[in-house]
């Protein structure tokens, strides 16, 4: 038997973690051998590949990135060329089963790819926890924890200076990181792709903090958008004719709170520092298990499934169930309420949202 | 309404955490007070507490221990006269209920002293993780984070020298934290006090690592025993007529590998460092949740229940239900089952157990 | 005896230590007290202080910012009103002197005060370590570290996924950050201020990297510029008229690569957080004998020096001769010259500069 | 021309550093060969030995160890067919030269290596940073920064059960860690094996600040000494005839402080954790100056000689200033006096020492 693996999309922490863990449970469990793919989807196109025995994978759970590659490019649904020559590969390469660690993107390649014969288990890799019916995917709790550490920083410079601090995370749909982080870092402020901010309601809590506490500290996914009227900022490159729209919620709250405020405004963006590095033991641990359980569902020849966590536990769902859907963070979540609860402002207004 | 709160048995990351979740949900609800009942239930019967206002757990979440303090001290349940004076301090500080956050001993104290009438919540407290009824309890994530890195960093030392290192955790009777630590750290052999183990089988992976990757590392929960015959080491000290019985697994498991080994042999017992220190976000997070959880329980007069964790979700039980007993780590456990066959030694040997 | 205590100018990790070492080396020689000046000069012209005791002291060697607060705005200098307002505040607090801690404008106000009287000695803050006359600053040793981390992370992202990652530092005048924490992250190409980098170098090591590394670390300090012709973006607000420069050396470097690679080029500004948070051990250290020697010089009688580190030894050196000078990195000095021949390209180009 | 690199003694955090920059400083400059020696002067003697090219050594600033092994075991100094064996095996690699990284032993092999002919170059290895004539050593900060951290972590359980707090500390002969943590991490006492300390007078401490504080933090070096007289602690184990004496200073400080105190007592021995790991920024980038220093002094001939940092510079000095001798830390020197001045308790008595 002879399995491949690939990593596909953004990297994350846990990455090798995973690819480990299916490797040594492969190779542990007999006969199987396990092929390395490059690149993820590309290198399934462009025929590159290597095996991966047990000290290729040994010494790297607690590296960040992977130590397959990975990339945004190349899918076989881009044209039935691509397919055929990755369906090929697979062919030549006599791969009984892939084993494809990525996000939705990913997702919908295997089941595409399924159709066509080649079969897939999938395992969910998103930084931003927000894979449908996966309760927490791996990278996530390292993301939280290097953003819990720079709204730590950022606070002593607010509190030194008596300023509003803002830190940009991640999370364009789904605001889970900057709720996990902004709550255990007690910020003052957490505001969400799923609730639409009142400027005004950010801004008097920061000037009930001016008086006492001097400071206050906001953490804001990158998704997040004010309510009301749409906001744009534009930015011209010297030369071009057109300007081109800035992104950056961090840059367009600073430039609507600090008219409202007496204390000084400054925002930071975090970008790619919450991807990288060191996974945290949590992590580890967790990738380790999704990693080992998709080598179960190989072995049991449970093909199209995707490995999950689902109430507290390791379980599996159909791939198909996965594609194309986003798990965004509920009204009623219990952690919103909790936050909501203890003070944190999440930038809802006084009046119907 | 008043509503008194403490923290019994040892410390813990995630403690003042829960105290300042407690005291925030509840005077963000409405008319409640807090009070902060002083060193555990020896500060009830002594008398000991203070008001908690906003002020007063503002800006602890991050921080270790507890800033209500803490002792294995002083219990209702000692004598007549202790009960008496803890009831009588808590009428007249005319206490309506107690969210009395601790381990097995705690809750069958607030058991106990429910039946004079007493309206108790509890919170579970416990660095093992394992309070019955509860899957993952605060401070747990911290210590394992600490483990791994104290196993990575012997780990350098081992590679450089050739030698077998010995990591001993916290885990009198149950092994989580080795167990998890262990998988994270990527360590060779974990021994659980659920699973005795054979000397010889650890042994024979210490050697046939000696001839390839030079040394091995080994996690090794303090309540973890070696199979078979008992096995003690005593201590005399000069002047004194008896031995005394030395504990440490990690000595003993030192000297029953040693003679069987050619490489050097070496032990570190982590102790006091795995308990203190600021909490991991994960951990702030958490009990961040017990602590409101707790709250809510009180403000709908669950009383006599504890927050726990079921499911991947906060919930409660019955505090009879948790008092006397332990949740160990069950023999099918699906961790366990991975570190197996990712290739970790559990030191189970090849015959009966 | 009555000394003042001011911290002023942007905050940075170990102020808090100062404050602590100055306190308590104060209070345990003798009769002398302490007197804590609010935010900076802005406390000393609006009178804004209070005493400082072993206790409030107690506790803060290990926390961020300062606890005196501290500000950029409010200068004695700027009116003769402001001036006779902090002199009248000293004498009323009648301070006998003050131990002002801050960069180049705080040593500025401080020699200019003095010739009115006022007794100071100076301690030396600057996160870039550029102060004249001073090897090295407390809270260098942190945002060393904080960015060594982050460029860690981004280079895991950059192997993954085949990319080049810039990272920018602080460093407007000096590139001592950049400098040192390049080395310690074995960044591939390290942009200083005090180097004016050629393009095409720099593209000529990503090149040279993508066949065989695949990927190339970028750290670039925030004042460093590339050689030849000025370079310039701005950006338009929606609505305004004027399109505002675009600030930022990563931005701007992406912009000059971009094209030269094949590669995707991607940038992270750290900004705040590399200074806030907990100081290192270092930091600590070396925070704590600059308050220890600044308080030795005030019960000397040394006023008008200002502490300083010089062949490694803690000593000082006439405030004056510190005031509007910066310490750059010479082209000779031993770790550029290292960095040079360990083969980190310093965006040098074949031809003249 | 053909160098030796080799490691000997204890491992320690940074030695990959040294060795990367070891050999990018000398292949980056020409025509050299980099022979990396395995496993110290054992391998030398043995003929053990591989290759080191520019991918070797990419990737290990940040690991701890070290790449090439190390042992204490193996002298050419232990007999006539060691040391011959030894210079065969140089003369068979054709070493033109050979860096030794290593510690007091390591030097001393390599002086007198020197007389047969076998040039060396010296690089100071000692984590308790008492090498003669070299004021700081790579691993030292990173010592320091766990030590750092691990008081702080007990402090907090120190806090929470009011007890008195022991951490132990490498540091045989000098007191250099101890000193520097403990300042770093404001223990309440620092015992150092220079100032024999006073059991009363730290047992005085303890009780004054069990009214207000609480709680005691004790930093111990491994080395250091109760006055008066010897104290002993053995054991005995099962069924051997003869006691061991047990070492530990840590369990002998408690055994002389429990009785005279009201609070609990508790001490941790942190050891092999200190060696290991990943460095410090700082130690990463010292230890890759001494590296690239050391590669200068081969180009140059400048053989006999050991990189050092004097007066806060990379320098180089005799080996055989060196061999046989220990850097302790002197009773005049500033940190000492700073420590005493802020009020930390060094063990002093009142009586004549």
């Amino acid at each position: 038997m002879r399995v491949g693996v690939l990593t596909g999309g953004g990297d994350c922490a846990g990455l090798n973690a995973v690819i480990r863990a299916v490797t040594k449970s492969l190779i542990h469990h007999g006969p199987a051998e396990v092929w390395g793919i490059e690149d993820g989807f590309e290198g399934l196109i462009e025929g590159r590949g290597r095996p991966l025995g047990w000290e290729a994978v040994s010494g790297i759970i607690a590296t960040g990135g992977t130590i397959l590659g990975t990339s945004n490019r190349g899918s076989p649904l881009a044209s039935e060329q691509a397919m055929s020559r990755a369906l090929e590969h697979a062919r030549t390469w006599r791969l009984d089963a892939i084993v494809a660690i990525g996000g939705d993107g990913t997702m919908s390649i295997a089941h595409a790819m399924a159709a066509h014969g080649l079969a897939f288990v999938g395992v969910p890799k998103t930084i931003d926890n927000d894979i449908e019916g996966c309760e927490r995917s791996f990278g996530f709790d390292t993301a939280v924890s290097i953003v819990t550490e720079a709204l730590e920083r950022v606070q002593t410079t607010g509190q030194s200076h008596g300023r509003v601090m803002i830190v940009e995370t991640m999370g364009r749909y789904a605001g889970w990181i900057a709720l996990e982080a902004g709550v255990a870092a007690a910020a003052d402020v957490i505001l969400l792709p799923e609730i639409e901010y009142d400027v005004e309601a950010v801004a008097e809590v920061c000037r009930q903090r001016e008086g006492r506490q001097r400071y206050t500290v906001i953490c804001v996914a990158e998704g997040a958008r004010a309510r009301g009227a749409g906001y744009t900022v534009e930015r011209r490159v010297a030369g071009a004719d057109d300007p081109i729209r800035l992104g950056g919620i961090a840059h367009v709250l600073r430039e609507q709170l600090q008219p409202l405020l007496d204390s000084e405004v400054r925002s930071t963006v975090l970008g790619h520092v919450q991807r990288g590095g060191s996974p945290t033991p949590f992590d580890r641990v967790l990738a380790t298990q999704y990693g080992h359980h998709a080598a179960q569902l190989v072995l049991q020849g449970a093909f199209g499934r995707m490995v999950t966590l689902q109430q507290g536990r390791i379980a599996s769902i159909p791939i198909e169930d996965v594609a194309g859907r986003n798990r965004r963070v509920p009204a009623d979540h219990p952690l919103l309420v909790c936050a909501r609860e203890i003070g944190v402002c999440l930038g809802e207004g006084a009046g119907p949202g």
